[in-house]
């Protein structure tokens, strides 16, 4: 028979099988730590009408979107998980109870060119808190919070989530008569990291912006302090712009709320040049970034909107949301060896070899294991010894127990544990504890480590 | 602003939050229980190449796949978890270690006619064990008593796994000189049950099929006599067809090893009319009913194959899978009232409602609930306390704690638990302790009732 070759398409991630447990590991930290903070797990179609999906329309996402027609409809894969959470709450209003905290994890498609770390199906992690009319800014604090527990969970230490308010940048170029250029002055200022301040006031000047103005504007975004610092800083600005004041006020009740939900002063920090696109969020906004790696951008980001599902219903749905890239932060994580390589990845604790040609045991036995919460596995293939010790070494399957005529007769188990290469010869409950305790102490690593 | 009518496309599961979260549990049971007999967690793409999910070509499948061209691109979604896993075995042959155990939950998509309890987009839950060249018939056993252990941690009592051989099957067919006809044979059998044996012979009759053959034929799929008596029957056939010999020989041995993997009598029978489509697979079969409510068909199903993806490679690939739709199943339950309500579906297992315009001591409080596994909604929003008392309700938050100055000057919390309206002053340890006894005693209760 003629054969196709198999491939997975570029742009689309498919990891090893040790791989994918590392990966599975940190999706159920993700949904244990949500779960913690009280949100709801949701599930959404991956295809939805177009209709409803590009309700917003335009702009690079309709380039992107996987859109194909199947009989009468013209359907679309979600690109994000945000629109299908609008749809959501527009189309369930009536039976949901607000505020409505519900996290996702879920696969989301963008045809976008390929090109190494980028993913054409990658998994978002969202969570996001909508109140039916209005939410209170404390929910602005928590977001964060959550966010900094996931990443410690995980064992990422080296990163700082960076906070900012929409209503001090609108405010604050309002302020200086330039509502309608703040798009273009943002997107230069963003760019200051990269270019410097000296270029970045010559590009204002090209742009038409006055000297005066774009000395106001370089010194407010480089104020400078630490977040005490900058909110004092800020108070100096107050009483010329009402966004700006309310601004200025939201962003200090966020930062002093993220310290009382345990949030340390060295993980955050206010960054005035913080934006995240210009229609969208109207109050606080996040980014986080990882310190040893600032070339990769933001793993974690999103803020507060004040109109989640408009383009759906005329209820106003005011909230709050923030997203890990996963497939992405997964990439880097593993491109960049921050993966730590001693947490187990193996499909089991222990694997059993039966001696005898009667299973009946050996069945007996794993089924005592699998009872004690032990992940076990039967080799009973017609293979070597030495192969069937190499497969166990292989999946890095931590204990090999062998099930002999002599123990079964004696009621014992011959457990071995293949790092140290000890053997002993016990009855089961001493076996079971010995290979409990040794679990406990392989599952104390984090997954991420030295990040 | 005009605004588009939300709406989910037909044949598309979305469920409300408290049966979403139910649905995640019986995912984890499923997750939680796969791993305990150490299969890899896998993942793969939705989209693959149309060439290469499509390797099989024809039938109804190519009909109902969601196909479509994206760029240069022909792209199809995948319409199960087999295709892929042939793919992803093929392709990644080199660096597998065999046999290769694997579990994988999953979204697949097949655009079938839209009709109520039939899904366009359900979840398949799959196991499978691949082997390299062979694998030892043990398998065969093993994989109906990890579904057996399955639906009885989701609380499914009332479920019957039935096995049959493809090769018992073949090997009398085969013996009757009516192997070509084997097909339209098993499809008139398998009606038996609802149009009666008697019917069955006359089709048979209509169909060419001798009088002699229609009542071997009957006489053959009617044995009975329980498992031990089926066994015993079958032993009369031996020594007229090789096929049959071997079937008989592998229908023992795994029905006999079932019982050793802890498979009680009453939750499994050979049934000698399964077949399960007649060219994938080559011994072991399996379907799986829900005894009260055989109408719904088969909800887990299975068996060998001899070659996994011989579209893909040569190399002999055989193996052993099995497959639960879990959408269709959440669906019967859910319709049929089996979901048993008494298992929490709240998003939280405590609800925080701060008494104070300082929120610092609630947030404290929350985070400590938390570090003790209790899942904690702090409720901060600018609403009556009546309002609150009816979020906890209607979310079934099992218990609400109040904070207010004496509790805080106090350092006690003000700790009332709904269900009984009972509500006490004590310390944090206390109130932790009286919370988690609440919810192990509350979590005891199994995710389906009365099945």
């Amino acid at each position: 028979m003629e054969k196709i070759k198999p491939r997975t398409l570029s742009g689309f991630m498919e990891l090893e099988p040790a791989r994918q447990a590392q990966f599975e590991k940190i999706a159920q930290i993700l949904r244990d730590t949500y779960a913690l903070y009280g949100f709801y797990p949701l599930d959404t179609p991956v295809l939805e009408a177009s209709e409803v999906l590009l309700a917003k329309g335009g702009g690079e996402t309709e380039k992107q979107v996987y859109r194909f027609q199947k009989g009468d409809s013209d359907l679309a894969m979600r690109f994000d998980l945000t629109v299908p959470l609008a749809k959501y709450v527009a189309l369930h209003y009536g039976s949901l109870t607000f505020p409505f905290r519900r996290f996702q994890i879920g696969k989301v498609y963008r045809g976008e060119r390929a090109q190494r770390g980028r993913f054409r199906e990658f998994y978002q992690a969202d969570i996001d808190i909508i109140g039916d009319g209005a939410l209170d800014i404390i929910n602005e604090a928590e977001i964060p919070s959550i966010i900094y527990r996931t990443f410690s969970e995980l064992g990422l230490t080296r990163f700082q989530i960076r906070i900012n308010n929409r209503k001090v940048l609108n405010g604050f170029f309002e302020m200086l008569g330039l509502a309608d250029r703040a798009s273009d002055v943002m997107r230069t200022i963003d760019k200051i990291d990269k270019i410097g301040a000296d270029t970045v006031r010559e590009i204002l000047l090209d742009e038409g912006i006055s000297k005066e103005n774009a000395d106001e504007i370089l010194r407010f975004i480089s104020l400078e302090g630490g977040t005490e610092g900058i909110l004092q800083a800020l108070e100096d600005y107050r009483g010329r712009n009402a966004a700006l004041d309310e601004g200025i006020s939201e962003l200090g009740t966020v930062a002093r709320c993220m310290s009382d939900f345990g949030v340390p002063a060295s993980h955050f920090r206010i960054d005035l040049t913080i934006a995240r696109g210009l229609d969208y969020y109207t109050g606080t906004v996040y980014e986080t970034t990882m310190l040893d790696h600032p070339e990769i951008g933001s793993i974690c980001s999103g803020g507060r909107y004040d109109n989640l599902a408009g383009y759906y219903t005329d209820k106003k749905l005011p909230g709050v949301g923030i997203s890990i890239g996963l497939t992405r932060l997964f990439f880097v994580l593993q491109d960049k060896n921050l993966l730590n390589e001693s947490v187990p990845a193996s499909p089991a604790d222990v694997l059993i070899l039966p001696m005898t040609d009667d299973l009946s045991a050996a069945i007996s036995l794993a089924t005592r294991l699998r009872a004690e919460g032990i992940r076990t596995q039967l080799h009973c293939e017609k293979k070597k010894f030495k192969a069937k010790i190499a497969y166990a070494d292989k999946l890095a399957i931590p204990y090999v127990i062998f099930l002999g005529e002599d123990e079964i007769a004696g009621n014992t188990v011959a457990l071995k544990e293949l790092s140290t290469g000890e053997q002993t010869n016990t009855d089961f409950a001493v076996a079971a504890a010995r290979i409990k305790a040794g679990l406990t102490e392989r599952a104390k690593g984090k997954v991420i480590a030295g990040a």
